[in-house]
Parts: structure tokens; sequence; C-alpha cells
């Protein structure tokens, strides 16, 4: 019997004690989720489509992909059960730093770190607690598509086809230095606390700020960053002065800061921490006898999309996972100035690539969009 | 009568007092040099070749460009007298904000924000202080590409030719986003003192050490970095361990953090934050009727070269300046996966390219040089 929470609305759900893959112990954890459209089936046969959000991103699919997911879209809520789980150690109702410890203080600097298959295994525990031991599909972008990519090795039975977006087989060296230096932004605050900032002051905004420009840089193209801003002062302030001010900035500068203090309002420091790391964790090589042996052996039908100016996750990542994978579906390249972020902003073309998945994966027909057939700036292997 | 100082040999040239282009002043103002080869001709004609230094780059050319420089070598020091200045706002040898103040004390925070214009001005006072009113050549990458190619725009008169390496017409906003991320990461160490550390304490090494990993995950591409470093943890130590610890390491953070403490030795925390500002400011077009107005305007002709994996100054950029600049010699680019840096670490790429910019300004004849004729990699336009 699967019973799930009503439509669109945050509900949590108790997954018990966890341990984490390097051996720490989280005592009662929580999976908080939403879920968008009727389920339909049981337990081993249904039309739930999981979807996994990206490092900073939430349960609200409705929002961050709002032209992908809801009635006759993409992903048709009138025909699927779209569920999306927070992330273990996010802030967004599961359990992560800011949560409250079994005594009654908060996790801080006790939490462990976690890698992406603790996050998997989290949601793979909170589906069993609904009662769902499979799905039909798994889509996620970013810190969503490693998921997504552990989920379809972790438990290759579970899914029907999984959809791994701009995303690689394991952290490269590069996203290893850039993702660190932003942990370090935060950990160099003297606001952290260590991580135990919670009722001591408002934390880390500071080095927060200065983190979330840093991922910010590497989220977006700088061709469209350079078509918006170049090198335009921010109204009524003056960069070019005898002397450097930090008041008197570029105008993106202004706008790199607007957008990391609306990040501090909603996201947790710790979280962002704890979640940066897994992802320098990410590796599906690690105890499977190395990358490309892990990836050939994926059993589960496997869509694959990057970025062509994704400097984050380049392309010849994605190119990497299509070389090696077990069962490949397709590579798609979204063709944007926007870089990574193009899997969220990019709709036309996501919306295609997501109707092809979905039609693959049931009767393999040719897709029908509401866009019409325009095959160009997409190609496939 | 030219007079220069012995060759290899670090000299001081005063320039008197100097203004900036944003109205500030520098009263008795100096800029250091070095000369490699013996310089012949007169001050309206003569064999030198102004080689112009990157960011933290100095005046050993010999060191820095080791393969390129020296007898019988691309800049042949038995045919050319090779002139290396440090810039201004520099920390060795020039004035910078590590130098002495006419008060006695350190300039500091009292050393006013630079423009590439400003550099190329200074350098301009500096060769006429020598007696020189002519070069031959112009040379200079990345922020000496930059002051390549404002000297072409400023004193076309000046130099036969100029070649202007891994740079752009102007700082894109993705630059400026990055480098005043690096700034930010220095002005934030406690130990920064608003830029008055000197006699206080041994600087912002800590920021110093923030803000040289961020340039550096800019100047290297992030293919080779993974290919040297990947996810392999730093010997002796758990990256990977149940909770995150600063001193359990993936071995690119050390390399990282090795790169950067050796800079923190050699280079000034107030020069850094100095000559990344100008590189903010870096706008050909700025007073000139705009970009490509300036660049059409260019008489000197010109020499291009880029990376292909440059994430810093991308190909397109030279692409543009090849586009638009009034009189272009060709556009070469670098085959590499080392990143922005690779027209320090190319040596036979970039060696055939400079002996084809030195024998097309001199005769128009084909390169002759010491690696056989290979074009593979390179393409001119």
């Amino acid at each position: 019997m699967v019973a799930l929470a009503p439509a669109n609305s945050l509900t949590q759900v108790g997954i018990g004690n966890f341990s984490t893959e390097a051996g720490a112990e989280i005592p009662g954890a929580t999976i908080a989720y939403r879920r968008f459209g009727e389920f339909q089936g049981n337990a081993y046969s249904n039309n739930v489509i999981l979807v996994e959000h990206a490092l900073t991103g939430d349960t609200c699919v409705d929002s961050w992909w709002d032209g992908l997911v809801g009635p006759g879209k993409a992903l048709d809520t009138e025909r699927f059960c779209v569920i999306v789980t927070n992330a273990l150690g996010g802030c967004h109702g599961s359990t992560g730093p800011s949560s409250e410890h079994p005594d009654g203080n908060r996790w801080g600097s006790r939490f462990p770190a976690l890698s992406i298959r603790d996050l998997v295994h989290a949601e793979k525990a909170f589906l069993e607690r609904l009662g769902i031991y499979h799905v039909h599909a798994i889509i996620g972008g970013s810190m969503g598509g490693a998921r997504a990519l552990e989920w379809s090795l972790l438990f290759p039975t579970i899914t029907d086809a999984v959809c791994v977006i701009a995303v690689s087989a394991r952290a490269s060296a590069w996203q290893i230095g850039i993702q660190s230096a932003q942990i370090s932004a935060i950990t160099r605050d003297p606001d952290w606390h260590e991580g135990d900032y919670y009722g001591v002051c408002d934390g880390p905004i500071t080095g927060m700020v200065a983190a979330r420009k840093l991922a910010h840089l590497t989220y977006r193209g700088e061709m469209e960053m350079d078509e918006r801003f170049g090198t335009i002062a921010q109204q009524g302030e003056n960069p070019l002065g005898a002397f450097r001010r930090p008041d008197q900035r570029f105008a993106v500068e202004s706008y790199l800061d607007y957008q990391a203090l609306k990040l501090v309002e909603r996201f947790d420091a710790g979280s962002f921490v704890i979640l940066t790391e897994a992802l320098n964790r990410h590796d599906v090589g690690r105890d499977r006898g190395g990358l490309n042996k892990a990836l050939y052996s994926s059993r589960v039908p496997t869509m694959l999309v990057g970025v062509d100016t994704d400097i984050l996750y380049p392309f010849h990542q994605q190119e990497h996972l299509s070389r090696n994978l077990g069962n490949l579906l397709g590579l798609h390249k979204l063709v944007s100035p926007v870089g990574h972020d193009a899997f969220l902003t990019e709709t036309r073309q996501m919306d295609r690539i997501l109707r092809m998945f979905i039609n693959k994966i049931n009767d393999g027909a040719e897709p029908t969009d509401g866009f019409g057939h325009d095959p160009e700036g997409e190609w496939t292997i």
C-alpha cells in the first residue's frame, strides 16, 4: 500500500538511523519531499518519476523547472507522479547541519561528511518508507545528475531508466579545486565558528557570499554574463576612480553580490559545505574497480545531457560517460551561452529532450511536443 | 645617446612624478628593468624588443620564458636587445604599494588604482629616460598582452609591430567577477589592514593563498589538472573520512596550496590587488569611441595568439580582436590542455609563432626554426 502526502505539500518522512559511507551515524534521519500528480500503480510498477535537485535546489520543482513539470508539460503531472526529495544534508526539510540533534541542540559541526552515495541511500530508505520499491524514471541535473547516476549503479533494478544531466562520472581535479575554495571561503569567516554558529550569530554571511559568487561564476557561461554586463559600471557607482573602493563596483559585481545575498537568505552555510563536499567525493569508480568498469557495468537505460559552454562539467565529461556506460539511451547537447545552468534555463531544448526520454522508455515512439520538431542545436549519439 | 644597464642586471630608472589615468599622483616613480643582448642602433631605429610580463611575472624573462629568450632562441639575444620592465604597481623593483613613500613610510593604502594604460604610460616615460623613442617590437602575454595592445593604441609610431598573447580587448564580466573575488579574498583577511600591513604583520597570507588558488584555477586547463591529479588523495591524507577536515586533502588541494604559498613568498599582496584591479579596468574602447572603433584605428602590425583551452581569456576573444584590428599580421592558436598558461609552457608552439612574428616584421620570409616545419596544432588567418 503506497500512501503519499497531499500534492505539492512539503512532507517529512523519518528513515530511522542512517549510517554514512565513511562510517558515521545520523540517528533518526528525515527526508522531506513533495509530490506532483497522482500516484498510479503499486509498489513495484507505477508512474513515479523521481526528480533530483541541484546543490542549492529544493523540492519546489514546479518553481525551478516550471516550464517542464506540470499538466501537459514534458514531465506531465496528469500522467506521472513526480516526486522530489530534499537531499540529506540539505536545509529544506531533510536532516542537515541546521537540524535539531537528538540532544536538542543543532547538529552543526557534529554533522558528518556525506557522499553522493549517502544521499542516494537515504532516498532509497525514504522510498521504502513510502512503500515504493520501483520507480518509472529518475531524472536529475548537476548534483541531481550525480545522484541519478549513482542510483543506476547502486540499485540497477529500481528504475526503468535514468536521465543524467550536466554532470560527470567523478569530480575532476578542477571541480575539487574550485569547490574547496568555496568551502574555504565559508570556513575562513570568523562567524563560521567551526560550523556551530547556530544560536551564536547570523552565521558566516560574508563567507557564504564569497562562496556563492565563486559558485555562480562556474554555473553561468562567461558569454552570457558578458552580454549582460560587460564592463558597465553599476548605476551611481564609479569603478574607475583614483582609488579602488569596494562600494564602487562594476555592474557584474553588483549582480553577483545580489545573487549571493539572495542565496544566503534561503540556504544554510552548513548545508552548503556538506553538499559541496559531497560533490568533491563524487566518484562512481570508488570500490567498483575504477571508473570505466563501473560505468560499463550499468544496466539501466541512461539518457545523458550536457551543455556546450559548461565550464564546471565540460561536455567532454558527458562524452566520456557516453563512451563507457553499459546501456546508453543517447547523448544530448544543449547549445547555449548560459553554461552549466542551461539545463534550468533552456526550457525549449530541455522540453524536447525530456519528451524524447519519456517516449523512448515508454513505447520507443518519436516524441511529440508543443514546440514542433526542431532538431537544431541538438544531436544524439 | 642610449645608455643601458649591464646585461641581466636589475636596474631602476626614475621616471619623475607620475599622474594616473584617474587623476592620482605618484611622486618620484621608478621603473625597474633588465636587458638581455646588446643594444644596436639609435634612439629612433634599433634592435630593442620590449617584453611585457604577466601579472605575477617579473623582469627575469630568461627564467619564465627560458626556452624562448637567449642566444639562438626565438627572441635571439645575439641579434636583439630584449628589454623587460617590471610593471608599475609591482613588487620587483618598480614603484608599488610596498615601496617607500616620499614620507619614508610604505605606500600601502595610499597607492592609487592603476589602469593598463597607466602601466604603459609609465613604461613610455621609462624608455624616454633611457633615450629610446622607438623599439622594434613589443611582445606580451596575459597582462603583458594587455599592455602590448595598449602600446599599439596609445603610441602607434613607437614600434614596428606588436605580438599580443592570450588576452582580450577589454575585461569580460566573468573576468571582473573572478578577479574581484580574488581581491576580496585578500581584503577580507584581517591581516590586510586596509593595505597598510607593512611593518604591522607578515601580511594577508591566508587571503593571498585563497586568491592565488582562484587565479591558478583560471590559469590552468581543467584537463591538464585532471590528468595530473584526478580524485587522488594527497599522500598520507584521507579526504574521504567520516568528517571533513581541512588537513585531509585531495592531491589537487595540496598542489594548489603549495603553488599559492610559493607565490606568497615572492609576491606582495598589495601589488597583487593593484595589478588585478588594473586588469579589471582593461578596456581599449574607453574614451576612444568604443571597442571596435578603437581596434579598427590601430595602425601597428599586430600578431595575435590565443589558447584553445583558455577559460580566462577564451579564444573567441582573440578572434574578436582579429576581426576588428586595423592591421592584423595573423592569429595563432596554441593547442594545449594547459589552458591560459600555455603561452608559458608550450615552448615548441610559441617558438614557431615568435620566429614567424620576427621574420614577418623583418623581411617577410618564412620562418626557420630549430624544430623543423610542423604546422600541426596551429592555424593562421
